[in-house]
């Protein structure tokens, strides 16, 4: 019986987590759930998994999930420091962080030096400071969420890491991948919401939209693989079918492929480096028929070239990226910026930055903290 | 340093493989080579690989081979017995079975008895005597030289064999696949040498458009993987490019993919578990654009049914099918049968043969000679 906890158990990558758990009940139990503000149905989690602790960041929300589950037994912790918290108290052999953002990386940190098992769908982390955690890391320590680094990761079971030729992350290309340039400027949100082939949260979604997840998961691969920028290629591939590819030194290429469904990647981590059951919908090709692939347009969407900058340099230029376009998406959300102007002025802040080549955990926070203020100057 | 004896080593695997000794030279030595009959190319390896031992199954040609190679140390085996000689004299650590058809059978059995590995493109020796051969062998003791059934070996690294749901044998179809139905009795010998993807000897591009080489490949990997015959799919893929899938009990398909080069599972087959470079054709998805998939027709290439009957119900009928296509084989391309009754008069014969449930080797030899008899009939 593995202990778990989830770090955003109330998000998309949170919920199916659930699900996997509640289907192999006999493998797992939870120990620990958190959320940023949903405490309502945090508060039905609870009553279902019954986990030791659960955290919450908001105090007034913490107070009002306590008075909910004022019978319960689950310890409600609150605060800045909760995702740290709920890590060390919950006793969990693995931590599933699901939350999105910045905020993910000091329980990453605390995860890995703990060391306990890190399933990672917060990319964040490594984006912002693949350089301090993965050294902290014991191989096969962490172990990626994210659909596409599970395939490379799945795919690299039938190889060794210095017969990897390159590897190809493929991108489903976004609601727009097809649109004229000169209309990307007058997408909406709503548009931009509607993903082809995945569902999942806010600002993934937008992110997909800009293939700014896909710079992400160029950076997020370099550091988990342990890969020079120049193996990394993107392919578009409108099906999401081939969840990614390695290719090795002898030609050989293994893809891992499936119904787009986040629970068969979530699952695999969990059980790693056993396959345990999973209902999913089923494999059919011929159904399918076609599988396609595009070379990404860098010109059309430059989040892409700014991920390979950052994947090449390193240094503080994965943070810098991650933060600007955290606080440019949501400008974009709330229509105070154009879609276009979401790579136009994350590039602009990663162009003004103050570059270090191999900064510490704190020159990193200070680069997403300037970051995040040097964009809002864009916005208004 | 690895020593190799390859069996057949004028033909299409043969001289595949020794391409890959040439780019390999510091790990493998070649210590025995065989031909049926082409011993001119016999002797220009040899002066090339200068093994200890060579074959020839023909005394005559034998002895033109010793005088051309009269200065050379090289000895030279012949006659009936002359491949099983070969797997012992040569003192080879792995045996690449390379020969076509029911002779490699007992090579196979005395690799495999002898402790060697087999590096196995005679799929013949598990299609005729799976129940005999596989239990003689030590797990990864037979590795695959066919590219399908390397494919799904690199892709079970991947998973544990407790785990697969099911295999997904790929298939380009052969040049007569959109053929309509009533076409195929007048296609001719040289139509049907053309494949559309690979480059290889007659018998198998001819198996390659009966689906008859699908039907073998049914049978081998029930046998190599120890699986059930609805465990195993078909399915159309005219590319060539995604070589087989297996799907995993979590939904997870992983899939070995690569331009079509044979060096590809030679090379495997000889560094496993190690991967070495491979100079091969660039994998450029967005310039294939498009693979695409078809479900088989089982209706207009009728083999493909006898490869499922085949693995269900196992005992003779692998010997029996494979005896009788051989012959079948060779009438259509002197163009005494035609394209259609290939399969059509290997059924008959196995619909005639006396079914033996758990044969010993000696019932599949009389089956193999029976069914050899019986569709000469036929061909009158």
């Amino acid at each position: 019986m593995k202990h778990i906890a989830i770090l955003g158990s109330t998000g998309s990558i949170g919920k199916n987590t659930l699900q996997v758990v509640r289907n192999l009940k006999d493998k797992f139990r939870v120990t620990g759930l958190s959320t940023h503000s949903q405490w309502e149905f945090l508060a039905e989690q609870v009553e279902e998994f019954n986990p030791s602790h659960v955290a919450l960041s908001n105090p007034q929300l913490a107070e009002k999930l306590k008075h909910r589950l004022s019978y319960n037994q689950t310890e409600i912790i609150c605060g800045n420091n909760c995702l740290k918290d709920i890590v060390l108290k919950s006793k969990a052999d693995i931590v599933v962080s699901a939350v999105v953002g910045a905020i993910g990386l000091s329980a990453a940190i605390e995860t890995v030096q703990a060391g306990k098992i890190l399933a990672l769908a917060n990319k964040e982390a490594l984006v912002m400071a693949g350089n301090i955690v993965m050294p902290l890391a014991k191989k096969n320590q962490i172990l990626p969420v994210d659909s596409e680094h599970s395939a490379i990761f799945q795919a690299l079971q039938s190889g060794k890491q210095n017969e990897i030729k390159r590897i190809i992350i493929t991108a489903s290309g976004g609601p727009f991948y097809d649109f004229p340039a000169d209309t990307l400027a007058g997408v909406t949100p709503a548009q931009a919401l509607k993903h082809p082939t995945w569902r999942m949260g806010q600002k993934i979604t937008i992110d997909s939209a800009t293939l700014m997840n896909k710079a992400l998961e160029i950076i997020e691969a370099k550091w988990l693989f342990n890969l020079e920028a120049e193996q990394i290629d993107v392919v578009i591939h409108p099906q999401s079918i081939i969840h990614s590819m390695v290719e090795f030194c002898d030609g050989s290429v293994i893809a891992q492929m499936g119904m787009p469904d986040m629970k068969v990647p979530i699952q695999y981590a969990l059980t790693y480096p056993e396959r345990e059951g999973l209902n999913v919908e089923p494999f059919d090709l011929p159904r399918i028929e076609s599988l396609t692939f595009k070379k990404p347009d860098l010109e059309k969407f430059p989040a892409l070239k700014l991920g390979y900058l950052a994947a090449r340099e390193g240094g503080t230029i994965g943070a810098t990226l991650n933060a600007a376009n955290e606080i440019a998406v949501q400008a974009f959300l709330e229509k105070k910026i154009r879609f276009t102007e979401i790579s136009f002025f994350v590039e602009k802040v990663i162009n003004n930055h103050r570059f270090i080549k191999d900064p510490c955990l704190e020159e990193i926070l200070e680069a997403d903290a300037w970051a995040r203020q040097e964009i809002k100057k864009c916005l208004t």
